[in-house]
């Protein structure tokens, strides 16, 4: 619907960004990665006493360390490692909770150079634990996050080693992932969805 | 019973370092860590798909990162950090499994002080979550090592806040904790009594 002055021209709605409809937009510019949202989501869970959800710490192989006088050790020499597990888990009632979170520029598929082999054995023993375990998904481009479960990953990685392509389409995705809508608190509610996955 | 030589001289036995009446001994000369013994029984765990459960990286705080051309980044400073968690985690049989390692060369108790209160914090809301969490501790002047469930070192930790001692004496660990023996695959089968407690 279209409303104008008497002159006759447009009415434009002033954008608030406060308004419930633009939070998407909100959000946009932001500047917060996936990272710090689901840090943030994380934290409000623990406050919340909802479930306890961890980001692990990168994982570093230490060199050299230096212990001065009076002073905290500075490690003077380190190196990034490649982790060998996912970089979420925790614990939502009883249950194990296991993830990794992932961002993509790509507007039509997720390139599964972004996983490693290690992550892969780690979610697929976790499977087999009956833990619950996905990845949580971020299409940057049109800032759409999905939540999909490990075995729909483990059947895309499989099929990339058989020769099938190298990449999840975003259409299967959107048909075997659930979206999350982005919030103000939690930002990013992942637990939702396992609520209806897992215990309804 | 003691063995003399014919001219009278102390029969010695020799210490064969694999006969099964020794192991205790042998475990001691290793000059293996709590930490290194649950690694190398989680990686037992792991490959023979028992359970999945890792040691956290540990947390740093990364000031300074070099980036030289053509080889791998270099971090240049860097301090630790304190963990806001426990250091293991992981499933098994469908269960969050959440624990922390200790030892102490004390000889008749544990020093609260081993712990921190973020650790505390941690191990209550796992609790509460319905998780099996617990400590593993290493008496190292016995070799004595204890698996005792968050719940009682909660209460033990109330009591230091209410005035009480600020240990846990080492009876009181016999009398409530579940020793674990040590073995060779894995070393220090703690699923075992997690069997025993959670599964029987």
């Amino acid at each position: 619907m279209t409303f104008r002055y008497p002159n006759g021209k447009l009415y434009q709605p002033k954008k608030i960004s406060t308004t419930p409809h633009l939070k998407q937009q909100v959000y946009s510019n932001r500047g917060m990665t996936l990272e710090e949202d689901l840090n943030e989501s994380n934290k409000y869970y623990l406050e919340k006493q909802i479930a306890v959800i961890h980001k692990k710490p990168t994982p570093i192989q230490i060199v050299n360390v230096d212990f001065p006088k009076r002073s905290a050790a500075v490690i003077k020499e380190a190196y990034f490692k490649q982790a060998s597990t996912t970089d979420y888990n925790g614990i939502y009632k009883g249950r194990y909770i296991d993830f990794e979170a992932k961002e993509t520029r790509n507007k039509t598929a997720l390139p599964l150079q972004n996983f490693h082999q290690h992550q892969i054995d780690h979610m697929r023993a976790v499977v087999e634990q009956q833990g619950i375990c996905f990845v949580i998904l971020r299409f940057a481009a049109v800032d759409e996050i999905y939540l999909l479960e490990a075995v729909h990953l483990l059947q895309f990685w499989e099929r990339q080693l058989q020769g099938g392509r190298k990449s999840i389409a975003k259409n299967e995705i959107e048909a075997l992932g659930h979206i999350i809508s982005i919030g103000m608190a939690p930002r990013i509610d992942y637990v939702k969805v396992i609520d209806k996955l897992y215990y309804q």
